[in-house]
This record gives structure tokens, C-alpha cells and sequence, in this order.
């Protein structure tokens, strides 16, 4: 069937919520648990999971905003004009203003209302970071479960996003020495690609056409989130252990962070790196390349919860290591990594943080949930002062799951969390007193990819984002097989070839 | 990627489980209850969630027999063969034994052992029972929920089954005046095809290919389950209602089953006549016009759990008003339908009945679960006599789950009444005293299609019955929307032509 004419689940027509009628009785705000969803996102459920661990701590009472459901009355007019719609604002050329956007101004008067060209460069990025969800193996019944389901030629392509602009140079993995409760994914088969690694992430470039459109050779890392560490407040709270070489300092991130940041280990396959040595071997690959060429050369690192906080520890390590490289970072609902000391490291540095945040969101609170909320009463100075204490870095870009007419606004743990909430949130976020952008493009669909987060009048199923048969394929003999993965898509550790029988 | 290099889930070596070692340990009974998985199936879900309520009345424990784990040592070489073994086991030409297979002389000696031409043929019609849950649309967001996702011409193609040479001649909706919990699936969209009925089973015929082989035309019925009825245990246990119209009879069956059965109303779209009317009149025309045509005809009625009681009132209808038409009922995990004086009509009107059962499902204990177990204690003449006792009509192939080494035999209310675990058991059965089937051709992957059954060693994912994104599709304008179903699919009622807009 041609997939032309399909016109099924009607969006609702943006302007209406413009017409917000103050009569309109508000909902009673239901308190909804979702449910583990038993999705081909094995990390779904076990965030959820985690995140309900969360809930003794602290749960944010929505506040009592008028309701900002739609009306239903769409005409099949309004939804051939809006499937036939672009997803993407056109392309504009951004390369006089690229430091801006890029934070050089720490992104004053650009937050609030949001610089459109802003905008499209967050996007782009979150879907950077989006890429190391829909693209790893979470079946573990796979000899690859862990691992990049493509390899790093074909890895946006598989996922629509080369019309981005750039290119995967090297694929990321990471081990920890520190246990750390559910963060590996493993594979239940005996003849497994790696005991003890994960797929982290990659590092990426932009190509010429972007580059020239963006104003500098940007160099991209992109760091997976792994399921949100509920555990890890429990366990490594006061728990964070010094970074970088500098005498006499007192910056001190999360230990368990660092494990996964650092670990590596001869007896193993992927990691007889760490994940930093991975990163920044490539990173200044890049870099030396491109400026031999003459170019102007930016790194940008970004990720969604755990992955923001690799991007932080990765961003330190780069703006220590490497002088005079523009480096912005932008996270998406990260947690807090250190103390007040690398943060004040980072900005030393000159790295440039915008934290992209869902009000309504548990994780970026953690850890240090608690401490930090209380003594938000205290004077900074003497808070900051106190190494136990973590701190946000950086500017903040907060959005708000009410201000969505597209969105169920019931407490949603997991939904709240998740990277396709906060890129559908960008999308429609004009200022802090603006209603839901009109002309926002982004396909809502998304968001309920791996959740339940879409009001039901959108008639999107929830957690929909799952493969045919889990995998399984008919043969020619009428039986159900999994395929083997093509050849060109086994992992092969880094500057080693492709291997069909690995030993680990 | 070409699929017939898909080796990737090892199936044991079935030669294996012939050597049992008596020193194996026996492993423990773990008691595992399924949580109702949010597969594709719907179905599956309420099922498990309906079984568990059950589980206070009756729990059987498994016998202490061995274990039957077969060992893992599998070649390569192995794999290859099974995976390019035929699904099938060759026709046998049965023209000449029909109507012992037919059940004429009740299966006497062809049971224990399973005859192999009967093995075929029970395959056969549980496949056909098993293809009204696998074309049927659980998606409550679908305004064609409760429907069958193919029309009639194209069903067997779309399953996979046309190889079995049955053509469907009509399909059969089914509505229900006595209020039944949860039987009836139901969009949630305002403009659905139907709010009143479900798709509940078709009427097939044998071409004229299977017709030489198997000695006559054959008429086939097969009817859907739902969900397994375990409120109506409590609701409607006493609630006995006659049915046929004989003088005097005592045949009485249970009012839920009944309602479904016979309910129809002038206001709705697919009921105008009832599923009884819709397959008897299907049924009539049929046996007339192969009858005129000088051909022997004979009348087969197959249904798995609640199907299954369809099934026996279908037969006692068409037994009824039809005569001389060799009438046999296969029913698979059917609970019990009616009183003894029922059972004795269905004798009496010469209708065959071949219940196949597997020893651990709890479905055929239903309704009457307590009161016949224990009555069994009495003489069969008293508790015939007493109306509000449920009876179990015909033979029985009573199947064990613990015979097959490819099943977990850890208490799985939902894994023990799916209808492909009928399928497997089937296909493994050679006698009570034998070890499972070693030339067994059926595809064992398909046991896990909505359950989690196979033993971990597979690597068949559980549940894995499912559609690439729960069946939306990503348009040429990159949005994500469910695709209209082909106007040829779109349900029409009988004898009205196809209709894009429905009113109802």
C-alpha cells in the first residue's frame, strides 16, 4: 500500500489552542504510574522501573494551570494539510552567527524567547543523542545485544538523519569497574560480542555543505544515556572522586559517572581503551585534521541523561586537552554531575553548557536531590563551598510538559524523561509566555515511541517504536529465524577489522 | 538480507530427549506467573489477567516426572538441517479412511497411539482456529477493532495457509445481549465500523484438490476465541438455558456462551442476523449445492477456548436441522458448555466430538470447575441428572506439557491454554507412553508468538507476534501515521458489497 494516503490519526489543529477558554473546567490531575512497558526498549521498562524507585524522594506536584486541551473538531482538510507537512523549518544559514548559537554569550536573549536558528541547532543535536537509543541492540537474546545495531557508515542513513549534515568518524564504548546496578546491557548467549562493553556513543563531523551553512568544521560527540541510576543516589551520593591533574584542585564528579567515563581493562575487546581514550583519541584526530586543512574546527558534545553527564566529564577532558577549541555542551535532562569546583573547571575553560530541562523531569534533580534543594536557601558561596554538594553547570533552557496540547499532562515518570519529550518540547517552546508554537513541524508521533505520552485523541499507540517480530523473519522453509547481522554490521573493536568470530 | 542464511537460534537436537539420564536432577517446580505482556495481542493480556483470577479456585501441580531438558551441545551442521526441514509432514492420501479419521467410530485405537493421517488433520483444523486470533485486529485505536484484518479471499494467502486447500466461503460477526466482561473488543474511535459485534469466526470449504484427498467436500466452521471466561465462572455457573426445540429436552447450555451464539439486533450493521443464522445459512448453502453437485459433504466445527463451545452449540444446531451430514467437532482447550441431557442430543444427533486438551490448562475445567471435580466421586447416572452440572462431551486427546522438552514446564497460566501450545503438543504427540515426536515438523518458534513458553535456550523471544511500530508507517513527508486499510479489507456486512462509509 502506498503509504501516500495515510490519513489516519488526526493531529489536532495547533491554532486552537490559542483560544484557551478560561471556562474550561480543569482536569483533575490524575497521578498515572505507566506501567514497564514490555516494548522492544528493554531500557524503557528498566528506567521506568528505576525512576519509580525515585518516588519516596520527591515528586513535583503539577501546578495549577488551566487546561490546554484541543478541541476535537478537525476537518480531514486541516489533516491532509498537516500530514503532507514538512518535519523540518528550512535551513538557514547561521555561519555569521555560529558563535552565538554556540554560547560564546553564555546564549543571553537567545533562551527567552528561543532564537529560532537556536532552536533547529538543540534539535539537530538531541537528535544526535536520540540516534544511540533507536540504534542499540537491547534484545538480550542477541549475541549482540549492547552493540550499535549498524555500523558507523550506515548509522544515520538507517535512522533519517543525513540530511543533518554529518558523518560518523568513530563508534564509543565503555565498561566500569565501579557495579553499577543495570547499567550494562548483556546478552543472555554464551558466544556474546562483549562480556563486559556497551555501546556509549560516537564522534562525528560535520560535512562540507553543513559546514559551510554552520560557519566551522563542527566536531560532534554524542554520548547514549544508559537507564536512569535511581540506585545511584542511594549508593554513591557523597561518593565523588577528583578529576583532571590539576594541583590543589577540588573538582570532584560522581563516581560512578567516572567509572563508566574511564574504566578499561586488557582483558577485554572494546575496552582496552576507556571511553575517554576512545573519545579523545578521535576527537584530536579531528581536530588536527581539519586545522591542518585551515578550518575553523568547534566541538560540541551532547546527551540525554547519563549521557549529559559524559558529555560534561567529556567536555573537561577536552577543554583541558585541547587549547583554544570552541566547546559548547548540550545536555538533556542530565543529572548533576560534581561539585561547584568543575563546574567553576568547566567554565574556567571556557566550555560553554546549555542544559535543556523538562520541568516536570526527576533525573536532572538527582543526585543530590535532596541536599541540594534544601540548602537552595543557603547562601551560594557557602553551599558551593561544600565538595558533597553537586552542581548544575551552565545556562538553562527549562520547557514544561503543560505547555504542550499534544501531551497527557498526568505525572508520567518515564515520559517525562524521555529525549522525544524534550525534542517535541523544543520544537513547540517560543518563550516562557508563549503558547505552544503554531508552526512547530517536528512529527508528534514521536514522542510515543517508547512511552505514553501523547493525549489519546492523536490515536498514536504508545511505546510503538518495536521491530516486526521482534526480529524474527520467515524462511524459505516456513520457519521463524532470527537473521544473522550482516557481516558489515558486527562490531569490531576500534583500528581492528571486521571479524566474524570473536574472543572475548 | 536474504533469509536463508538466518541461522541464529539453535533448536535442539530432538533425538537427544530419547536419552534420558535418570541421574539428572530433577529441577525445581518454579511457579511462574506470566505478567500479562502488552504484546499485539490484547488478547493475550486480558487472557492472563482473566486466568489469574481463576487461580484461586483450582491450581494443579505438575506430576513429579523427570526432567526433560535436553542437552545444548548442538552442532552447526544440526542447526542447518532443522532450519531447512520442511514444516510439514508430506499428505497422505486419506479418501479410504475418512470417516474413522472423521471420528465415526469416536477415535476408538486411533489415539493412543495418534494416528499420523489424524495428527495431520488436527493440525489442520487447529491451524484454522489459530488464524482467527492471527487476522484479528486487538488495536483499540483502530476504528476497525474488533474486525478481521483481511477479507475472506485473501485470509489463508495473508496466513500462510492456502497450502492446507480450504477456500473461505463467508465470514461470521457474533454480538452479545447478556452483558459478558470483556468479551467484546472495542474501538476507541468515535467512527468505528462496528460498535455492537466482533468478527467471530468464518465458513471455509475443502477445493477440489483437498477434496480428493480426503475423500469428501468438507464443510469447515471455525470460531474464535475470546477471552477466557473466568467472571463468567462466577456470574453465570447456575445460569443454564435450554436450547434446540425439542419437546420436553433437557439440554441446557451456559447463557453466556448461548448469547453470543444466537444475540442479534435490527440496529446494528453486522447482527441484523445472528452468528448462529450467519454460519447456518452459510452452512445450508454449502452442503445444497455440493450435495446437487452429487458430492459427498461432511461437516467439521473446530474452535479453541471459547470457540470451542461455539463450535458444539454450532454442531448441535446444524445436527439438528441437517440430516444425514457427517458432523465432527475438534475443540481445543474448550471449557465445559452444557448439561449431561446436552451431551446426550449431541450423541444422539450422531455429532463426533474429539476435545483435545492439555492436562495443565485450567480453561477446560471451566464452568464447574469445583462442583464436577468433586462429583466425580458420585455415580455418573446422579450427577448426569442434576441440570446445573457441566459435561464435557465426546473423546479426549489429552496432551501433557511436560512431554515436549522444548516447553518451560513452570506453571504458566496463559502459556498452558495458548492455542499454539495445542499446536506443538499435537504435532509431538505419539502416545502417553512415548517421548515427544522426533520427526515433529511444525516450527517450534511459534509457540512463543504471544507467550513466554519456549525454553531460554531457543532465543525465541517471547511474544514476539508483533507489527514493525504497532502498524504505523513513516510517510514520504517523514511522519509517522497509520496507514487506511485497503478498501477491499474494510468489513462489509453479508450480502452487502463494500462500503467505504459506514454508518452504524
Amino acid at each position: 500500500m502506498a503509504t501516500s494516503s495515510v490519513l489516519y490519526n488526526p493531529l489536532p489543529v495547533p491554532q486552537s489552542t490559542k483560544k484557551r477558554s478560561p471556562s474550561i473546567a480543569r482536569a483533575p490531575r490524575e497521578i498515572v504510574l505507566n506501567p514497564p512497558h514490555t516494548s522492544s526498549s528493554g531500557q524503557a521498562a528498566r528506567l521506568a522501573k528505576s525512576l519509580l524507585n525515585l518516588l519516596h524522594l520527591h515528586v513535583e506536584a503539577p501546578p495549577g494551570t488551566e487546561d490546554l486541551r484541543f478541541s476535537r473538531q478537525v476537518s480531514s482538510r486541516d489533516i491532509d494539510e498537516k500530514y503532507s507537512a514538512p518535519t523540518k523549518s528550512p535551513k538557514e544559514v547561521i555561519c555569521n552567527k555560529w558563535r552565538e548559537i554556540h554560547g560564546s554569550s553564555d546564549w543571553e536573549n537567545l533562551l527567552d524567547p528561543l532564537h529560532p536558528g537556536l532552536r533547529r541547532e538543540i534539535i539537530k543535536y538531541g537528535e544526535f543523542a536520540q540516534a544511540t537509543y533507536d540504534a542499540f541492540d537491547f534484545d538480550s537474546f542477541s549475541e549482540y545485544c549492547g552493540s550499535c545495531r549498524y555500523n558507523k557508515r550506515k548509522l544515520f542513513d538507517e535512522l533519517g538523519l543525513n540530511q543533518n549534515g554529518y558523518e560518523v568518524a568513530e563508534y564509543i564504548y565503555a565498561m566500569s569497574h565501579v557495579e553499577i546496578p543495570r547499567w550494562l546491557e548483556r546478552s543472555q548467549v554464551a558466544d556474546t560480542w562483549s562480556k563486559d562493553s556497551n555501546w556509549i556513543g560516537y564522534v562525528a563531523h560535520s560535512d562540507d555543505e553543513e559546514t559551510r551553512r554552520i560557519g566551522r568544521r563542527d566536531i560532534l560527540v554524542a554520548w547514549r544515556g544508559t537507564v536512569a541510576p535511581s540506585e545511584w543516589y542511594e549508593d554513591f551520593q557523597r561518593e565523588l572522586e577528583p578529576i583532571g591533574n590539576k594541583d590543589g584542585h577540588h573538582a570532584r564528579v560522581e563516581r560512578g559517572f567516572l567509572s563508566i567515563y574511564t574504566s578499561r581493562s586488557e582483558s577485554t575487546r572494546y575496552n582496552k581503551s576507556s571511553a575517554s581514550e576512545q573519545a579523545m583519541s578521535e576527537i584530536r584526530k579531528l581536530v588536527n585534521l581539519y586545522r591542518d586543512r585551515g578550518e575553523e574546527v568547534s566541538l560540541t558534545i551532547t546527551g540525554h541523561s547519563l549521557g549529559g553527564a559524559l558529555a560534561l566529564l567529556n567536555a573537561h577532558e577536552a577543554s583541558s586537552a585541547i587549547p583554544n577549541l570552541p566547546t559548547s555542551v548540550i545536555t538533556f535532562g542530565a543529572p548533576r554531575v560534581g561539585n561547584s569546583a568543575f563546574r567553576d573547571e568547566l567554565r574556567g575553560n571556557g566550555v560553554k553548557t546549555l542544559r535543556v530541562v523538562v520541568k516536570q523531569d526527576l533525573v536532572p534533580k538527582m543526585p543530590g536531590l535532596v541536599f541540594n534543594e534544601s540548602l537552595d536557601r543557603f547562601d551560594e558561596h557557602i553551599t558551593g563551598a561544600l565538595e558533597w554538594v553537586y552542581t548544575h553547570v551552565g545556562a538553562e533552557l527549562k520547557l514544561d510538559v503543560q505547555s504542550s496540547p499534544f501531551l497527557k499532562h498526568g505525572f508520567n515518570l518515564l515520559g517525562f524523561h524521555m529525549m522525544e519529550t524534550y525534542l517535541h518540547l523544543v520544537d513547540g517552546f517560543l518563550s516562557t509566555r508563549s503558547n505552544f508554537r503554531a508552526d512547530a513541524k517536528r512529527d508528534v508521533a514521536l514522542v510515543n515511541k517508547a512511552c505514553d505520552m501523547l493525549v489519546d485523541e492523536l490515536r498514536v499507540p504508545h511505546s510503538w517504536h518495536q521491530l516486526a517480530h521482534k526480529g524474527l523473519v520467515c524462511n524459505e522453509h516456513g520457519r521463524w529465524v532470527k537473521p544473522r547481522r550482516d557481516p558489515e554490521d558486527i562490531p569490531s573493536p576500534i583500528g581492528v577489522g571486521h571479524k566474524q568470530n570473536f574472543c572475548c
